[in-house]
């Protein structure tokens, strides 16, 4: 059995997504934050860095939305529809590189935004700076990548989809998503299909 | 012909070793940063974001270091030497997580370090509670994670430890890993080990 470990507000969520995009059965564990916004230290009992998502899945436990999402297709998408086949090295490849994107080159400079908005003025200016030319740096980037195309791989959503959403989600929740409509578009017809919404349904929204 | 675009002083170092304890050939394009440390515009021509490592394949351009790892064993590592094989699915789904580590739970707090220390007094007290809790607690799993393994997988070097290793290399950098004896002690071995002198040596240092 595949249990999900879900802190609520954050990014879980788009975990659960794809488990339901994947049409797997999986269970919920479901944890809240506390007062001042933290993980609770139960977390910490399934993995050390007390964060989410952690993924059970029985014979061991796995930490980071990538190696998740890669462990995931490698072992139930066995029709393709959610990752290119090996044999395919350099759609696979790029499939990586998407991948990896939204959690290392993209998230970087949005979570220094997100620290920005919670930091009370007058705002460091070295780091507001790096920030503002980072953050329209990666969305132009995102953007232009995206294009006119449906998803960011082409006509279907396959997994670097997840990530590449919820880095527009994190984008719109700081108020920069406005320049960008194709992007925000994307993520509205994303957040409008039905795994998703069985997502948010079975999480508590 | 595998052509690396190697900026100087920074990440892609990193990468030009892992080639050398490949043994692959490979080509250096190597750029330097201008008077305020910013990647030149010659490299937006390569990868629009501008940014290092990129590696061209001949039929494509790849960028996010732990997707250009990944695409390097899978073509190259016939050997198993730096990869656990597809077929055993958990072992290969650690080193998945390992590999995105580095690039993600791992850089972002140090990258939000590395802001503060180039933001004049005062500093910021939000971000700066931020930086302190997240840099100790991510070096502090890593310490716990390598206790007295010679590598973060056992006791061979895979992919995962070249971004590891990047990661202490920062850590050090910004004065952070003092605490971390066994941190230290791994990022010297490895950055004493024949290839990666051999990167040093090609790349100018």
């Amino acid at each position: 059995m595949i249990t999900v470990h879900h802190l609520r507000i954050g990014r879980s969520i788009f975990t659960v997504w794809f488990l339901e995009e994947l049409g797997l059965d999986y269970a919920l564990k479901i944890y809240n934050r506390n007062d001042i916004g933290r993980a609770p230290p139960e977390l910490k009992e399934i993995h050390p860095l007390g964060k989410s998502p952690v993924v059970d899945f029985g014979e061991f436990v796995l930490a980071e939305s990538g190696a998740i999402a890669t462990h995931l297709v490698d072992t139930y998408d066995d029709q393709y529809e959610f990752a290119p086949p090996r044999s395919d090295a350099v759609a696979r490849a790029k499939w990586t590189q998407w991948l990896a994107y939204s959690e290392a080159s993209a998230f970087a400079p949005l979570l220094v935004k997100l620290l920005l908005s919670r930091e009370p003025d007058p705002k460091p200016q070295v780091i507001s700076a790096f920030a503002a030319g980072e953050v329209a740096l990666q969305l132009g980037y995102m953007q232009d990548s995206l294009g006119e195309q449906e998803f960011i791989l082409g006509d279907r959503l396959q997994a670097p989809d997840i990530g590449f959403t919820y880095i527009c989600n994190m984008a719109e929740r700081l108020g920069e998503l406005g320049p960008y409509p194709n992007l925000k578009a994307y993520m509205e017809r994303n957040m409008a299909r039905p795994a998703f919404l069985r997502a948010l349904d079975r999480t508590g929204g």
